[in-house]
């Protein structure tokens, strides 16, 4: 069977770093590409931890695209002081990688977007893990690559349980409600990954050390980095058992959705300001309408998941 | 196979009609007791109207007890406008029925549901369709019981879509969310048929006609009864197709729970003042726990159960 074409969305970020790797491990997938996003970290800073992780897993083959800077309702973009508590001041746990010897490519992200999609259709796997700013930007300069791209599996929102910002807003979507509503309300067929299940996926040290035993580079650094992220579960109380994997969990099941059950619901956020701003719902005046758009993934079998996470990555790190 | 015991628990109200009408109707239900609440009017009329809607149907064998006049946090309870423009001023669509020959029970509400569950244990069904106030009031007085019911379905709040009060609130579970949270957190296996399903299952003046066309008295009283529901749903908005059989939907799930689509969660009722105030949301504290006791309806079979309760409407209502 010929791979699926994937793209990564990415504001790299620790648990986008383990979205990355597993998204290489995979040998269902071809990865075709990384845009990058703000929200973990700044774009550019975001932008060069793809490209460092990349390098250090033997991947200098696959192109990084910058996306855009801020979301569609702002001109500006400072990062929140949680978001470095959690992922480091350099976004990846403050483990120092080589300078990246390449690049980022010429073509913007929302470009790439829209080339991929005309040209691979529905092989077509978009995996956004932060704000939704690049696809609602693509969506909205060539509108009809919401009818050709496969699925997109995003990482994001939070529907039957409380948000992490807010009690209603998830941090991916609260960086952008605006695009994340044109998203939802697009024709693409989406499939959401929030809250609901990737805080029933824990990783924790006993999982990082199998890594770093295997004495290599991508171990360690990625044992380093996780560490951080599991050291500041435990530190701001957001679980003291270990760290949600969010981003690889999206991974996963755009490759399998079978590792998630999910409810078929047409859904809207809210981005009026106010104390619903970022809610991810469903759709109350489209709830008898046939044929809904988002998957939303409500359960996971996690101990599978975790088996193939592990298995992935520990074959890529024992590589590299 | 013996009848199941059900007990419900109504602050009648025209679904809680409907709710009367399809456990009086279902073959394999023995309802043993209707217990009063507060909401869609004062305590006293909804135990009269139970009372007289009863007598319209023949069954002046079923007893109907006082439950308590306010929510657990107020001394006190008002009508609130928008009820009556639903449900009419006297909470049977202005409708008027002859004053019931029979008097409520002496024993109250409470100590019925206590006296049920140790008599009846598993064989024992409760169907709550108001708030709360009378289950959690029980709860309290003996614990126990918890351990001894069967079921709990009730309706209200809302998981997947908004509520109807505020975003995140529905009726009932607003008129008193600290005993719905006390439920919630109880070990009762609970069922909740929300907003997420009832809001689908929709009732035209195409089935009430048939009931009006049967030529008795009850299914002239519930024809009025409930075009006087359909004519609100339409000039307040709510949904111009037809109205939401909430109650009824309680019912029919607690007798056969495979009309709806279930996910099962720990939930928690959020009642501190605020905009949060009356959401039901899953308990994110309790994620990564075992056998959650509420299992949240998603979807429901609104063709299987439109016909289940026609089918049993029409029978009854042609029998008196």
């Amino acid at each position: 069977m010929a791979k699926r074409k994937m793209i990564l969305d990415l504001d790299t970020g620790v648990d986008d770093a383990l979205a990355i790797a597993y998204a290489l491990a995979d040998p269902e997938v071809d990865l075709i590409g990384i845009v990058s996003s703000y929200g973990n970290n700044l774009l550019d800073v975001c932008a060069e931890n793809s490209l460092k992780l990349l390098e250090l897993l033997g991947h200098t083959d696959i192109p990084v695209f910058k996306g855009l800077p801020h979301s569609c309702t702002t001109d500006h973009f400072d990062v929140m002081q949680v978001s470095k508590d959690i992922h480091g001041d350099n976004g990846i746990g403050d483990v120092e990688l080589p300078a990246p010897s390449r690049a980022l490519e010429e073509q913007s992200g929302v470009d790439f977007y829209i080339e991929a999609a005309h040209k691979y259709g529905k092989d077509l796997i978009i995996i956004p893990t932060g704000p939704m700013t690049n696809l609602a930007a693509a969506l909205k300069k060539d509108p009809e690559i919401a009818d050709l791209i496969g699925n997109v599996t995003f990482m994001g929102g939070a529907l039957t349980v409380e948000g992490n910002v807010t009690p209603v807003a998830e941090a991916n979507i609260n960086q952008d409600p605006k695009a994340a509503d044109e998203v939802m309300k697009s024709n693409l067929p989406l499939t959401m990954v929030g809250l609901d299940v990737t805080l029933r996926t824990l990783l924790t040290k006993n999982e990082t050390k199998q890594w770093r035993e295997l004495g290599t580079a991508s171990g360690k650094a990625f044992a380093d980095i996780t560490d951080f992220y599991i050291d500041a579960y435990y530190n701001l109380d957001i679980d003291k058992r270990g760290c949600a994997l969010h981003d690889p969990l999206a991974v996963g099941v755009g490759i399998d959705p079978s590792f998630v059950s999910t409810i078929s619901l047409f859904m809207k956020v809210v981005y009026e300001e106010g104390p619903y701003y970022g809610r991810t719902i469903g759709d109350n005046a489209k709830l008898n309408d046939p044929n809904p758009n988002v998957k939303v993934a409500v359960n996971v079998d996690k101990e599978r998941y975790l088996k193939a996470f592990m298995d992935r990555l520990n074959k890529l790190f024992k590589e590299n």
